[in-house]
């Protein structure tokens, strides 16, 4: 400390020795990050985490990383973004408009960052809890200016070239008839080397030494999507076995590339089911566990970084109706997803020749989420809280607005829902006009009320049925965590990940 | 490169060189950081800085800063924290129960950063927009286990021996009589060679050579607030101008540690008004800005952090109504704070000998919220938006809930109203059982529908009428700024300044 008298001469000769260091840096130099895993969870904003980690009691897996930055997320054309302007942003660093894959906002393609890993030789891996056309894993391989055409989408899999694809299914394999081998996306992914698997015992059997492989659950729930971590089976494969499979099946000299998304935390978010998110970010917090563990294996060539494309619901930690108070654990009541209570009530309703009055709905109500409608006598016992007048009110009028829809609809109902409930296209328009549209958004309006009279309980509201604008948390470990702290746009991830990796367009 | 080809021999040399290199920082090095503005923006989440930076068209002062980090706030027993425990997070860095100052959660005193600063020679300042025994302020001065103890608080503030109070007044300057100079804590405060100056030409007129200083604005607005920002005239000193003041007088060879507080932007908040708590945050900024010019002046000595210690109102960007479309320009229209809005609503309904009807109060919103009742006629030109017939109705509704409580009472309202709309204490108890207190908080019906409905015009939306749990950002530039990137505990950041600093208690 005493060598430099002077200020400026001790600081300058502080930057030229960090400089200097920099450039020694281990992680910095050499070929770049030999291993990256990229986890996006859709939908997972800041209060998404941490309504997570208060259910868990404990800090997410994400949480623990050294590096954390805010990430803001609006498209081109719009403050609020959609999946496909945001997974465009993330895979090529690119602003682009809602609705787009692979391509700016002048319809000019870019070349994703999973691409340049592959020309580059390194083995590219893309997992999902969503269908494996869905706009976030479909922005790191095609490129197409409307999100929502499937069959392109799948052909665009198909010719990727990436080595490992895996969780869900896809939306439209099949084309409209007559284009020969390009009519079916699993005949031409099959044409090009892919081994298509959809058994888990097939799934645990498959080598990595048998070449690339598209691997979907057995089982798919709405929209070609695995179940929600909620409604899951032990025969289910979960976000975290796909994890590990990847790993196995890219690991190598020449590193590897893999998208990770937890892709049905919107969708829960859509429908303002906080439980449903909640499990299924634990669900993404546990691949991000397995990425972790290899980390710990290789700490010097691997990075990881979770982030989200965009916040969905407007959720808050904190409600008008319980103040300054906040519980949590009383998620726990709910024991099944918007999704699965929907399909129990539609598959009830349908069996009767007449619509059930709302007395007869009770027990499935208290069943699956824990509300009583009516107070103790002294010698019960309960954990499950009491609704109020109110909220009885609520829930019954919704079962009242939702009930012709349900009755005679049964299975059919889901099927229309699915296409419906993400909110992409087609939906009917939303406005400040339409109370009903207010209260329920698109969803069946019995079940959005019970999930967000359960939400208020715990302390948790929303505003919305829709994206936001709120920025995200992004966070990272692993070598050259530290780009990711601070305050950045998403178009810089796609950057940064590109620098780190030292891959080029 | 070539030097090292063992990769671990490599990075343990790296890392001693950057230990190396950190211990010779001319930042963290000497007498620590000597100059330090600390800037609370009360309330304001990630959220509200971003509708204010959205509204503004161009990023925040705040915002251009190279160090951001993720706060989180939770007292000690509660995960929602109030202002005083959040206060004394950020000035002694430990964790307290909510309504506790400069107390453990075991009511053991704690010495605060500013009193720290203080003992070694620093000068110190405090400026804040709400009064100067507010929470926040005093959580830098006082020690008393319940935050309401303005009288005792106001006695704390006399004996502090700090250099600069400066923003709203006192709410119990005076005592119950009987305790000699102890019953008027400004007699205590002259006494002890503050001066206390209420004009602004005495503002203007005093010298940093005249020594210690005490200054109010002329014109205090409820609880001897400054007011709001969006009802300010150039007769009112603003937070820009206290805190200019505030470095001429602590500026010298000793240093100084200048706390700056936005405090209303809370209290919009509470009140579900965005235009008003935008407008506030800019005020905040533009004192921002002052620190900035300063900070240009001298950069190595210079650190300025900016905080909030709580969200307040459960804030998104993105409204059931309005989808993915947001419109934060919108704000424009409203030109008065709902307090303002308040005061001239009871004033024009108590003027009447009857309750007016609903359509006499048309145009007075119309005017201040620049909300249409009608659709125009042809040759009409209008840019307000027309309200819908359910935003009508709810309008009406709202009217009509609190037109008894209005009519008659006159300005004694407002006086009431003051005493419970930031929900300390004695507020009526808020529960999902009560729908007006779902819908209204404790402000008037009216007027927390009127900004609410242009809130979500604008895609603005509120879950609460309270605090929340949500994390806040952290933005710092200057001296050992970098330690503010990451996520950390609102305690950390009074950690950090210490560290910062070189003061210890």
């Amino acid at each position: 400390m005493i060598f430099f008298k002077n200020m400026r001469v001790r600081s300058y000769f502080f930057v030229m020795m960090m400089l200097l260091v920099m450039a020694w840096d281990p992680c910095a130099e050499a070929l770049g990050v030999k291993y990256l895993f990229l986890f996006v969870g859709d939908g997972m904003g800041t209060c998404q985490r941490v309504a997570a980690a208060q259910f868990a009691g404990k800090p997410l897996v994400m949480d623990t990383f050294p590096s954390h930055g805010i990430t803001t997320t609006c498209a081109a054309n719009r403050f609020i973004t959609d999946s496909a302007a945001a997974a465009t942003a993330l895979a090529c660093g690119e602003k682009t408009n809602v609705g787009v894959l692979g391509l700016d906002r002048y319809q000019r393609p870019l070349k994703t960052i999973a691409e340049m890993a592959r020309d580059q030789g390194m083995k590219v891996g893309i997992v999902t809890s969503v269908s494996l056309d869905n706009a976030t894993p479909a922005g790191f391989y095609a490129h197409v200016p409307v999100r929502n055409k499937y069959h392109d989408i799948a052909l665009a899999l198909a010719k990727s070239g990436f080595h490992y694809f895996a969780g869900g299914g896809l939306m439209e394999p099949e084309g409209k008839g007559g284009d020969g081998l390009e009519d079916n996306a699993l005949d031409l992914a099959r044409e090009k080397g892919y081994t298509i698997i959809t058994t888990r015992r097939d799934f645990t059997a498959f080598s990595p030494d048998d070449g690339k492989l598209i691997a979907m659950n057995h089982r798919l729930a709405e929209r070609k999507a695995l179940p929600y971590a909620l409604d899951r089976t032990n025969d289910d494969i979960s976000l975290a076995e796909f994890t590990r499979k990847g790993i196995e099946m890219l690991e190598g000299k020449a590193g590897f590339f893999m998208m990770v998304e937890g892709g049905k935390i919107d969708w829960a978010c859509h429908a303002n089911d906080a439980a449903t998110a909640v499990g299924d970010i634990l669900a993404l917090d546990d691949a991000i566990a397995v990425a972790y563990r290899f980390y710990e294996k290789h700490p010097q060539e691997t990075l990881i970084v979770v982030t989200a494309d965009h916040e969905c619901g407007g959720m808050s930690l904190g409600f008008a109706g319980t103040g300054a108070e906040t519980d949590f654990a009383l998620l726990r009541h709910q024991t099944v997803s918007f999704e699965g209570f929907r399909n129990e009530l539609t598959g009830f309703v349908a069996s009767r020749e007449n619509p059930p009055p709302f007395d007869e709905i009770k027990p499935l109500i208290t069943s699956r989420f824990g509300l009583r409608f009516k107070a103790l006598n002294l010698n019960e016992i309960s954990h499950d809280p009491e609704l109020s007048p109110l909220e009885t009110g609520l829930i019954q009028a919704a079962y009242e607005k939702g009930i012709t829809t349900l009755h005679g609809k049964g299975s059919k109902l889901s099927q229309e829902k699915s296409m419906t409930s993400k909110g992409e296209s087609k939906k009917k328009q939303v406005s400040s006009h339409d109370e009903d549209a207010l209260l329920y958004g698109w969803e069946d309006p019995l079940t959005v009320t019970l999930t967000r009279i359960l939400n208020q309980r715990a302390g948790i509201a929303w505003t919305t049925f829709s994206h936001t604008g709120v920025p995200v948390l992004t966070s990272a470990i692993g070598a050259g965590h530290g780009a990711f702290l601070g305050m950045y746009d998403n178009t810089d991830i796609g950057k940064k990940l590109m620098v780190l990796m030292k891959v080029k367009p």
